[in-house]
């Protein structure tokens, strides 16, 4: 019912790493991802735009001094110069979103596959640049939207694509926080810093932070993108120049509707993401927060409660689940799907075959690109007062990254 | 801690009704509300339009023959013409939307207090014309919000008007059911027949029936209406006249902003009206399917459960208390409590002191104004794209009741 | 799908009320369960030993002056000698323990029906020689054992009557409360004095007070009765005369096996009556403080959640139900029902025809001779350190009540 | 406020394992525990007893053939061959139970650290001689209770120690599976056979396999162990010659009471392992199914839910953590604690320093000896139908393994 301890393969893949050194949260988990599952081993890295910071971090990793970089490009140049079977097989992306769509441009034109953290750059000429570039390159371009990767995810997607709820009319879909409540970006808080600065985040605030990781799974879940959307946008906390809460109304098509909602100043919440998708003949309901758990309920009938591993759940779901039923699985398993997938994904084409289908539903550079049309949408209709189709957004009517008015 | 088995009084006022005969589920439940306080007596009523009905309900209920009228203007003028200690106090009117107006109208002048459904009528004018006539009468007019009734409902807003959660700035509420979610109006189910018929519901679908609940609960709770509403309406089911969703987004006054769910073609959802309201120092959430409980969070501290009647609830969720912690209160007796809080309040007018602070919370023609513009500027806006304010909303310019395009 | 606003009947019956007076909150509790489905009239009391606190207690409920007496004894003398359409039909005894079984006694020699709080005395002895009473007075009398009126628990009841969890296997049920973790009874707390008195409240402490409802709950339920029963008994509280925490395993039969936890010093718990049934097919779970809710697990299938009033619910749990599902019901209503089915069963007794068979549910002498046998058992069983068979307690066996030695 | 990415060490330290070839379940949970914080490396194996198995286990696990061995015995000899940094520095045993205490002692005595799988042996005699012999080594063992590494559970222990619910009175505590409903052994389930086979699981049952993880929680939580002990044991399966279901009665000391049940054959359960503990002020409860979340009960305060990595968690609970709040942690990570316990404390030895005091509450021998004392008095107690005494349960005195009758 469960995978095997991942897929067998002949040999680990060498992973190289951009960023995440020292205090980085996301690189750490990056790391316990990339380990979990054994499908790669991390043999190099520049972890830092410090040349000092990366090395300490290297070296706190146990690598070897050589494979450790002072400067990202350096460690593009100096491992494509390795023998095929020393030189890294891949790269994970961790930097601030303004950096991510050179460096990831410049990994596949190395010749390395490359994991990288959402989203693909700051604006849509960005993302469609990088898009042309990965497709090109014939390499596998892995976007980290990590909470497709819960079992329990994808078998609310395996379920709704196989008619489980009938035909879907409504999504009701929310990721909140609360640790933005507080103006702390003035008291110099390293992560909110960024996040509210325009010119590293980008045209959307808690938007594009963590909207596009909602938006992205309502997607993944539902096969449904956003044809139209309706926003409203609000700086909550005084002198913000990026959102800090949206409220969102989403039409996907000519049919189905939806709200969104995103926060990062809902006290009591910490990384609420939760997700209703309702059809003409049943529901799902799942929150990451409870990832074990999916409740499902047929038109007149009771609610079911449908566990991760348990007999109900299908090939994808099960495809996810490393331990048996009870035995609560969690982010960092989530995220280490997305690597183990993207292992599967990298090593199927080296070596000629087709992938695990389990594997094939990890999140790519399409995904990026529509969760930057949506933010860009976004944006768009909150300054407008008017509904934005998504198809209108382009790479030359892209919005500058600047301060929206609330 | 609890209210005493309800306020001391002289006598219990004594009740007409008009509808809410035998087959009527809402007849039932103000009868059930009338009578668990102790605060009135059923003494007399007309049931139905149809006078044989009227009498066979009003003999199942065991009311004398001469009491029971086959015509409600009859029994207005007979109950006029009895003796000052034999006469009835009050009307409730449980009839059909399109009736309420007329009705209301003339038990007020015919010097009766009243207790209706909602809403007020299926256009502004109607409501308005009716507050007129409810201000000018000198009766007591209530409108049958029964959410608000619930204890913990009437702790929340105490908690929120004294600070607990800061400036509010986000509220999420949501009105959801599945009944709808199949044509059931075309197989001739009575209550789903006239829900969808415009001349009978109004200009709102669900919108109407239970979108002016969560709206009022929403105001109830913050002391805080809609200055602009952003709407989204759909009629999910072919051939409906009306919404049976509707996703609507709130602006209240210049900062605080909300979302507004309502469905009526949710599967999975019974009765589900649930409220999150979050300010900028914590947060409370509430859902009537579980309201003994209520969820509090200070920023930065743990949830807390604040349960009904326990020591951490104030006056007046303790005024709406009838039993100890632990013994779950229900519908019946939220709805109850508006009639305990009538009695008390119109007992107060007739012996010419103040009524006590807990009862005065009560809906009242007010809260029927504004949930009719709540109505109409949600359609409004669904048609025209835009954001529309509510106080544009005048009865000259209120919607004709016809299908919306969905 | 839900009862009629209850069974037609030809007319309310009197009730008459021993005990109860202002203050009491289980004579209001009483009251309310009365009037609830208008099955009965309160027309006259005894509502206190003290004469003048019933007059006013009796005033305050707004009965007239001659129907309020002084003493119970006068009552039922005086009662007897009013014509067939005016005196009471019922006498509802809502006295402390120790005065039960004379009570009631009384009642139902002078020809009355009977509804009696719970314990049926404070000894077998009593217990039993009320039983003999009842059975030759050819009056209905009924135990209040309110949470088995509650319409899941009778829902529970059917699903495992009919197999659908296979044959029972295992029950853990508890009632567990935090109002007596401190020693309130020393500074005078009425309620808790009274409770730790053995000889107003019998020889079970927490074990007679709410152990005796998780008991009998567990019968309801399951049909089965303890045979073996062996208990650990404590007084956490220094000075403690009697149990205010009790550890009973439990043997029904040669098959299943139970756990039993009572506490009144469990805090965070408000009034925890929780049960769970497993069997070789699945298993139901209830918890009386959310009612309206019964998780049922089929071995190797999602868990359900079925929801009072919903599509799953079958004859008995309809029966006992006022409102349509997500209106949640509560404590008041099963106490409700206890009194509408007293009504119905003493209406057909009148009417000599058969009672509706939802009614013939409630809880009866039986019910009280096994609760006494199970407190009585768990006493001797913690004195002894051995399992004691509840069949070897018998009148002449029962146990002084004393303090227990913890 | 999270513990670094693991402790700073020199380097991994080398693994070996015996047992856990492929198929085998715990084998792999203590390859992903060990990985996840990047403590161990594992280098060599004995995966199987069929040296064919162990050989291909190696293979699929990327070992290089020459630390892969056919025989157990054999690596160990021939890893103390290898120099110092080569050799493996620590041995997982994840075999039956019966084969434990020998495989244990000959590691220890070849001069490596042990974590092994629980529990000790197959009696008591074993589990002394294997603590003797940990003892005299020098050398870590390490008893894989894994529960005790979740953050919260951490956190629980550390709030009553300090005294957050005053003098504990009562703990509940359950460990409830539903697997071994059905007689699935006889259709030779292979991790049912064994468990069924007293000469490979010991005299207990479901009471060993998972009573003894809820006793070590238990206690891990509270500081105390059982004095005393009464038990009822059922095979509820027919056939069955060790316990499926027992309901146990604790005392601890001269003052705290518990309850202890555990099942397997309770469908609807997955792996339930529940606790409650309450004091004379207030009281704490965790599922390890919902590991994020702790409830914390004030008397006569709101419940609060405390969160993982949230800011009212203390040293030890922050110590365990890997992610923030609201990204779930689960059973891996919490096994992984174990693991990464182990390593530290192991580091801390060969570098002759103190270990990090988070480090040091990792399960130990002692755990197993009195998981043992559990088992056997329980065992002991359902035969004599009496109380036992767990200080009673020598080496001497152990029970034979045989079928228990029920």
């Amino acid at each position: 019912m469960m995978a095997a301890e991942r897929n067998p393969r002949t040999r680990r893949l060498r992973l190289g790493m951009i960023g995440g050194g020292e205090g980085s949260l996301i690189g750490r988990g990056h790391r316990y991802a990339a380990r979990l599952d054994d499908s790669f081993d991390l043999v190099a890295g520049a972890f830092s735009a410090t040349a000092a910071r990366s090395v300490a971090s290297g070296e706190a990793l146990g690598l070897p001094a050589d494979r450790v970089y002072a400067d990202w490009r350096h460690m593009l140049s100096q491992e494509q110069a390795l023998s095929a079977d020393e030189r890294i097989d891949a790269v994970a992306i961790v930097t601030p979103n303004h950096v991510h769509c050179e460096q990831a441009i410049a990994c596949l034109e190395a010749g390395f596959h490359v994991i990288c953290d959402k989203p693909l750059g700051v604006d849509l000429a960005e993302a469609l640049r990088l898009e042309a570039v990965a497709r090109e390159s014939g390499r596998v371009f892995v976007l980290t939207h990590n909470y497709s990767g819960y079992p329990l995810a994808r078998h609310a997607r395996e379920m709704i694509s196989r008619g489980d709820i009938g035909t879907i009319r409504i999504v009701q879909v929310e990721y909140v926080q609360d640790w933005l409540s507080k103006p702390i970006e003035k008291a110099g808080h390293k992560q909110a810093v960024w996040r509210q600065d325009p010119g590293k985040a980008g045209p959307g605030g808690a938007l594009g932070d963590i909207g596009t990781h909602a938006y992205q799974l309502a997607s993944f879940m539902t096969g449904l993108h956003a044809d139209e959307i309706f926003a409203d946008l609000s700086s909550f906390v005084d002198g913000r120049a990026l959102d800090d809460n949206a409220n969102v109304l989403l039409r996907f098509g000519s049919f189905a509707k939806g709200m969104l909602w995103v926060s990062q100043v809902a006290p009591g919440n910490e990384n609420a993401l939760r997700i209703r998708i309702f059809g003409s003949e049943g529901s799902i309901a799942w929150a990451q927060e409870e990832p074990n758990r999916l409740s499902y309920s047929r038109l007149g009938e009771p609610e079911c409660i449908i566990t991760r591993a348990s007999a109900a759940v299908g090939r994808d779901g099960n495809y996810a689940t490393r331990v048996p039923p009870g035995h609560p699985e969690g982010w960092i398993e989530g995220f280490a799907q997305i690597y183990s997938d993207a292992a599967e994904v990298i090593t199927a084409q080296m070596e000629g075959r087709a992938a695990n289908p389990g594997a094939i539903l990890l999140p790519t550079v399409q995904d990026g690109i529509k969760g930057m049309q949506f933010v860009l949408a976004s944006v768009q209709s909150h300054r407008s007062g008017q509904w934005v189709r998504t198809s209108d957004i382009e790479a030359g009517g892209c919005v500058t990254p600047q301060s929206f008015d609330s």
